[in-house]
């Protein structure tokens, strides 16, 4: 395993939401960040973690994060952080994102507001590590000597980017992408989707999340340009999204139609093999977080399902199959990802893994 | 609303299931139709129905329905009723209901056995009442005098068809359809689906569901040859189908894309005023159950939704939202069907209703 | 029936909550009441109902209330509504529903604001519409021509008293009652429980809810005192409950454990029998929305159950079930209420009802 | 911790049920113990196990256990085994234990049918490992030379009697005990409950479950007679039991009320210290699977909730809360165990080990 020579100091934005609990759990447990400070807003602010916290995990908070006291999200107050995680709402995260980054810390933010950003990648750790490149112009933009900022993706894209990568890779551009999602209740935060409107019931409608996949899969599946300076959005894939919000706890799984450019397109054997075969970059590094396999296939018939599916590889893989011939495009498959591990905090984390290994955090 | 001369005596056939149930219900409140003789297994037969049945329709079983004794399903036993509704599991229907038809009975299926069968119309009452035309080659056929076999369609192809139906009429030949269904567990019948199965989960696989969906739909949307004796089914239309079943009780939530073959296709509103304009056959022949709108537009962004669109029209209609573009195909869409009602039994009890104006039922 | 000469108006304020919706629901369909006004709170004032209500029932809001303005909950903007029913929350009922009544307006409220009151009663229609008789002390407590206050009970000490209401008239008096509740997220309104606390959960605490179990429980089954100026709690009674919150939509199941002052105590064949043959006052009176059983016995053994059972009697009749020997205190059953329905709103319905049969509403 | 010398060869039998797999799930991971035979029905032997099982666990199978070959649950078949863990349904479960106890086999069981055995002692191990003492007598009554049978209770039981007997060792007798259930639908085995029985709703029976609380309570809480030949049953404690089923994957949620023989009853603060400072001979003896603590108070007025705090000591703790006065008894709490674990395949697990321990198991 690849390990930084210190163990990192670790701030944490919007601490006390479900992403931020998330950032807790998973950094808690982990042998290369201590958790040095926990931000949320000023209502926050003062009390300690586990009085201001209606913690929903199902493990116990960290004894040691208990305690500590909130402080507001301002630069000032996470100076000595080495790496900051943002799991702050999007109606806030706009403003104090800039100005952490405008301090010279180093963000990674699960939030959409930089995703669409000319200069901010948008990483998915086990699919475009390559846009990290563009670091060093973000850096000279903003004159920044150590600090930068990295966006991961919408819970939904993540799970689909990482299945379409290998495909890419594999068998070239992919013309369509029609994908349907199944999507839990602890993607919406908490308190959420009240229980009076998902039980006994489906939801087929979450606001801005069908454009977020349409768009952001075209950003992270695309090339940096030449000059690494700026983003080449896939120039000619369609990607067409319907997002429904279902009674399950965690675990988005989305039914995916694609067609490939290339005639003809490759059988369900191959595309099981490009599955299978997949390695990426976060696991060639050795990063800790990453995953045995990114994509697991599952072989029975009736796989993957959320509750039985949805911790394979900690959160960090993602499960697919019934890989089978579309009547329309050319195959069909099911996938299957952690909403809030791989899905958000776990991919802030991996990311900053990967930052480490690639010299962009100073160790 | 066009009455029968006279009640109709009514034989129903794996009556303590599920779609029996069903049946019971809809037939008990029914004033066409009454209810002359159960039918079930040689396990329940002699028993009394409420005996026999672990009922599970929220309302209570009709009084006079409680003390009836069940009967074995042979077709001697059952000679004196005008219509026979068939709830069989298929495992046994296909020999018991062809018994019936060999007895000159009157038979509406909800069995899958003969849906493919040449000379069998598959009909869901608010899109092709056409097909009755073939019943008198069907007569001739099997020598029958009064007696003819009916089966409505699979569930989730019901819903898709009422909603294709308008946009075939309005809009020209649909060149393709994927389709992506969320499914009730009601319509596994009972026990059917195991709650530790389905609780906090989604199972993205239903047997035999997705190749059900690709074909019925062909036959339902095409034609009676000029003969009427036999089936064209829609020559250029794909359909992609993939089947989950989901935590909801009741209704069956699909999300369509579709593309036409004719250029440019219809806009969303165009779309949306070809649903809100649908009169299917079985409303203008003023049947008792036909709903006062095959097609309800939901315009909610959220909409439909299983627990508070399902019984729309007494889940007799099917309840559409959220018709946009698709990036991949022309357009898209979700509909909701009640699987219970038009979905099963609704369709078998409307069916009945359409033969009896069509003169088909001697009353 | 019982049927006043006119059709009297009708107020609704908190007309956007969950008992404010079903308020709407249930009036709209009622042939004594016609819903003429309603007020919510001042964010919703102006707009039009359907546009201010995030509406929650399965039935479709009746078309004449969809476009109804909401007014401010002032009394004056109510003047000449016949009768008012609250669904208000607690933090703003008090000093609406004392403006009101000062008023002298007719004010029917589910609000726990003045349950506890000396002079206001709190009736569960069929268990106790004997306290009716203390409105004319507060008309003149209050220097009032025609106006009054009643309050109808918490949701699940009204599916309790209901069932304890004929053992006390047929056993004599109850010495301890031990009551688990399993209770339904509709209870706790809108947006209410978050589904993240709730799914595949039970929260095994309802705040205020077991005093409130504790205290009403003695207010309802005892007396006013002989010159109908105050009440007499029932001075010999421990009730001790245990409220639960579970994942069912509506319907609130108990777990009761009784013991009687009386030896021997009465067996459970003359419990069901004394629950069988109880007919309340509002039944006698021919109240419309009386139920045509106030207590329905099950003798399923497992039964009542919140998704069968709830519906019965249109929800304002209580079932019960298992009645059998306690090895602790006497005898042990289960009760179901519709907590929506005789739990809140209906039991505001029909006490009015019952008010106007006593003359206590000009008609 | 207390570890056997080496590693002790495991049979299970009913390996492919829903408690066989906890087991497998359990001794996977287990240091002292490895599977070395698996048994099931004679339609199952022969198969491979992930072949013969439709695994329901969230944790995959273990490599090594997944291609073992079923065999029939044949004494002579797994006579190299040094301890048998029976997860087999009641049914069959009689004559198969008795047989491989006659064997000279040791046998833990999890099935009910020599739990009222007049020398078969019935252990929760953090409870009762006293009972252990009985098995001399055990084995000369049915001259063995190693072998014995040793049952755990029943899984609601289990939760009660962890929590009743730090009460009965610092308070003295209990003379009665009110307990209501909320029990997980695991409880009830796979296929077990269908979802449309418990989707939205109560079930508020399980057959035969009272019967076994009221009466296993008395027995894991009483003594061996001096002789250690048989058990005195509690003489003087009584206990009324109310089992509903919830729509709850795993976790027996529990609402106690108790009332002790002793004036004046301790306080709730007493009964808090009791708990909180309870511990078992299960944890003095170091055994492995022995939790932390036998009994975890939760502080928090709403806990405990089985989503959050069923694994609470890897399922071993039952976590009590809520503790307070009662109006009717003198003391009431809640309390929650993980019914799979410390509630089946975990009970006959630690009670292995603590046999090991107590030398009763040749290492």
């Amino acid at each position: 395993m690849n390990s930084p020579k210190r163990v990192l100091k670790a701030g944490i934005l919007g601490a006390t939401g479900t992403v931020g609990q998330r950032f807790i759990l998973l950094l808690s447990a982990h042998p290369h960040f201590t958790i040095h400070s926990v931000g949320a807003s000023s209502r926050s602010a003062g009390k300690s973690y586990c009085q201001a916290t209606k913690w929903r995990m199902t493990s116990p908070i960290a004894a040691d994060v208990k305690d500590m006291i909130i402080k507001e999200c301002k630069p000032e107050l996470f100076e000595d952080c080495d790496v900051i995680f943002s799991g702050l709402d999007s109606d806030v995260a706009g403003d104090i994102e800039m100005a952490f980054l405008k301090s010279d810390l180093v963000v990674f933010s699960n939030a959409k507001n930089y995703r669409r950003d000319s200069i901010v990648p948008l990483i998915v750790p086990t699919v475009n590590p390559s846009h990290f490149n563009i670091i060093s112009h973000q850096r000279s933009s903003h004159s920044l000597n150590k600090g930068f900022l990295v966006t991961n993706a919408n819970c939904s894209t993540t799970g689909l980017v990482v299945a379409l990568k290998p495909l890419q890779d594999s068998f070239g551009p992919i013309e369509s992408v029609i994908v349907h999602t199944m999507q839990a209740v602890s993607g919406a935060g908490y308190p959420g989707v009240a229980s009076l409107d998902i039980f006994d019931n489906i939801v087929p409608y979450i606001s801005g999340e069908e454009e977020k996949m349409e768009y952001e899969t075209l950003k992270i599946l695309g090339d940096l340009n030449q000059e690494a300076t700026g983003f080449q959005l896939l120039p000619s894939t369609s990607v067409s999204a319907s997002c429904n919000r279902v009674p399950v706890i965690d675990g988005h799984t989305e039914c995916v139609s694609i067609k490939f450019k290339n005639r003809p397109p490759p059988s369900p054997e191959q595309i099981i093999q490009a599955f299978d075969s997949y390695i990426s970059e976060a696991q060639q590094m050795g990063c800790y977080s990453a995953p045995e396999k990114a994509i697991i296939v599952q072989s029975e018939q009736d796989r993957p399902q959320p509750r039985f599916d949805r911790d394979n590889g900690n959160g960090y893989s993602v499960t697919v199959g019934r890989v089978r011939k579309c009547n329309v495009l050319d195959i069909k498959f099911i996938l299957l990802v952690h909403n809030t591990v791989l899905g958000a905090a776990g991919s802030g984390i991996l990311n900053a893994e990967i930052a480490v290994v690639k010299g962009l955090i100073k160790v």
